[in-house]
């Protein structure tokens, strides 16, 4: 068993192509010995975005501060704190934060990923 | 791509043996496509508790609202908003709510169990 919160987990920040102003946390990993997925916290600064991609994996999002915009496809759809998120495989997708405050969002995928 | 609230989700009571004063929703699960594995919120009135039990799947678990204890196996351990916790498959655990607001918290396990 495991407890841990944001605070103990190490910020890393995102140097992907396509990302801009993303940190990344690993609440729950792979190091956990976690047998089928994984918890990642993104927090993107405002202005932020992850890259508008897509690829074999879902992703399940839990929106916890902040609002902003998600792409579905070319069609932006707006985001909330509270939102709850399933993102199909192949779907392309892009998160961005279109407000004055951090958008930080749950995201949890297969452990192959994380 | 689906964007839904908690506000939007069915709330059933839990009618299960070992549980008191609990409701589940399910924001992300089968009936979505979820490939892998789905998001289900418990709500446990204060007071209230899940079962206290193991099983073959594992739980990951973020605390929306409130506070109480997670036992690990007989021993407490107080759990609060905002905590992430991993329960490993056939780890004896079980969720109480001791405070006085109720306890609300995400479980996402394998598609397989909703």
């Amino acid at each position: 068993m495991k407890i841990t919160r944001l605070e103990a987990c190490e910020s890393v920040p995102i140097d992907m192509q396509g990302v801009l102003g993303a940190t990344k946390q690993v609440p729950i990993g792979k190091g956990d010995g976690v047998p089928n997925f994984s918890i990642r916290v993104f927090t993107l600064e405002p202005g932020g975005h992850t890259p508008h991609h897509e690829h074999d994996s879902e992703h399940l999002n839990y929106i916890l501060e902040g609002a902003g915009e998600l792409m579905e496809g070319d069609q932006p759809r707006q985001i909330n704190q509270g939102d709850y998120i399933l993102v199909k495989p192949h779907e392309r997708h892009q998160y961005r934060n279109t407000g004055d405050v951090p958008l930080k969002f749950m995201c949890m995928v297969p452990v192959a990923y994380e």
